[in-house]
């Protein structure tokens, strides 16, 4: 089958090679891919910039496909299912917290930017039936992601005054489709207007571009402060959203691309009682949990573009450069 | 009524001044107070190193004594009782945070360093019977601010890995006595091994001194990770207490003496789905649930010093210098 493989190729890590179909060990299930979405991990993972490198690993997070086989004690009925894949491998015992044995598929198990996958029969689930191909591989480690932070860790809820920092980032984009459904007030930040204009005509209440001077007093003048910031940046914003934050406010983060701050308010963290939030991915049920809140609020991810599984090298040239807004789509067949 | 005042007095702000004897308002009660604590905060008043400073203030947060007097509209069977103070004034409608009204009797509101006080009468409760009044009076605000930040917060139960940092200040005491009383497993660190020593005999597993270099890898050698840090100082060790803490797990601070850390572990913070909690006081229910738990637990708190109010001074003088351990008791009468 044809794979997207990350190599030791001196020009180019990643290279298509193709190598023998996986057979389904006992409780897993293959899934004939239909599409896969790039993840920033990805392009990190090529660069070397990422914990632990495997070489010889076909990468690819997220993916949608076809149940074409089953492993021995898998339910006859999952052939020919049309499924999404939940990236999890090993979180482990504790909702609170991965196990020191987790990952997620795409390093160092082989991922979805290939035709075929195997996973345990428990990691696919039944594609949302309104969203095409595209969309449906688009969903599962960003949606994911952004419902922890959103749901598990920021209790967002119906009028909270949130506060999405970089809205064009993959993760990010779920965090802020998911805060509009149920109908939080949702004031976004970005370094691109034409990215605030998507989120504005989507229901964002501002957006509020972060190389303009001096947004954060208008962001807190406008919002009159934030109940809970999703942020994954860091740097020494982390200290403005301390203080756009009510008290009592959190401010959840899955990420530190800015780097560390090089201090941190902790006088105006105490005194406003206010929580700081690490948070990761997120547990089996809270896939599942996703996947039904999709369904039920009829989310549509956001696609920047679908290209076929032969440019995929173009996706992650795009996904370097950082223009995109919403996922990389790569359709197999 | 004899009052210790801070006043404009150019050699010492602290003076003792006769003033009336207040009157109870509708609704209050006056109090003859037996005995008074310090707080760290008190020290700080005086030397203007705490944020809206009130001249012609009594100082003094802490206090006990018996019900004099009632204001108009309070119940009868008040008169007589033994009580100790409930320091909050205008906490609000919130349970999680302080309205922009709250403050804490000793400023702007007259305190306990005086031989009477009017409070309003639900902020009085019955002195629990297994203290004497120097003790009585040393639980107040200590008490409640620790019993945010170990149960609202932190979350504290039987089995959980506690360190408690710089143990010998006046809420950290607190924090381990509580902590110890629930039979979590807890850990101290101090910069005197006779405070730590003490720790040990009241059940602490071990302590650490925060002097000697390399007690951080001790500590997580030997604790194999802390479920919950208390902390009140900041600073960079911050990021150790971040290295210490298992996954999921929490540091809750309220206080940052030693000021804000020069830079924050996101990358370990958010991996490790940590949460960075500020806390400070506590609300009015949470009050009369330290009272309650004080009784149920039979919580006697540590006594640096008794000394009668006329010496009140040098009990200042002692905060500042920083080697007590345990609470700086005044007695009236």
């Amino acid at each position: 089958m044809k794979s997207l493989i990350l190599t030791h190729h001196p020009e180019e890590k990643l290279q298509f090679l193709d190598i023998p179909k996986p057979v389904p060990a006992a409780g897993q299930v293959l899934v004939k891919l239909k599409a896969a979405a790039l993840n920033r991990r990805d392009q990190w993972i090529r660069e070397g910039k990422y914990p632990n490198i495997q070489f010889d690993t076909i990468l690819g997070s997220d993916g949608a496909g076809i149940v074409e086989a089953i492993g021995e004690g898998v339910a006859g009925d999952l052939l020919g299912k049309e499924v999404i894949i939940n990236p999890n491998v090993n979180w482990g015992e504790d909702p609170k917290v991965q196990s020191k044995a987790y990952s997620i598929i795409g390093m160092p198990n082989n991922g979805t930017f290939a035709e075929y996958i195997t996973v345990d029969a428990d990691k696919v689930f039944a594609k949302p039936q309104h969203l095409d191909w595209a969309e449906a591989a688009a969903l599962p480690l960003g949606g994911l992601t952004a419902f922890r932070a959103v749901f598990t860790h920021g209790q967002i809820s119906e009028g909270k005054n949130v506060l999405i920092s970089g809205v064009g980032g993959g993760v990010a984009q779920f965090a802020f489709l998911f805060a509009i459904a149920v109908k939080a007030k949702v004031f976004v930040t970005s370094g691109d207007q034409e990215k605030i204009d998507t989120c504005l005509n989507l229901g964002a209440k501002a957006g509020f571009n972060y190389k303009t001077e001096g947004w954060q007093k208008e962001a807190l003048r406008s919002s009159g402060g934030f109940d809970v910031v999703i942020d994954s940046a860091g740097g020494n914003q982390i200290n403005d959203f301390i203080k756009m934050a009510k008290p009592a406010g959190k401010i959840v983060f899955y990420g530190a691309t800015n780097g560390m701050p090089q201090n941190l308010d902790m006088f105006r963290l105490f005194w406003n009682q206010i929580t700081l939030q690490g948070s990761t991915m997120g547990n089996d049920l809270e896939f599942a949990d996703m996947v039904d809140f999709v369904n039920l609020y009829k989310i549509k991810p956001i696609i920047d573009s679908v290209r076929p599984f032969s440019e995929a090298i173009s996706a992650f040239d795009e996904m370097k450069k950082g223009g995109a807004f919403g996922k990389l789509v790569l359709l197999l067949d």
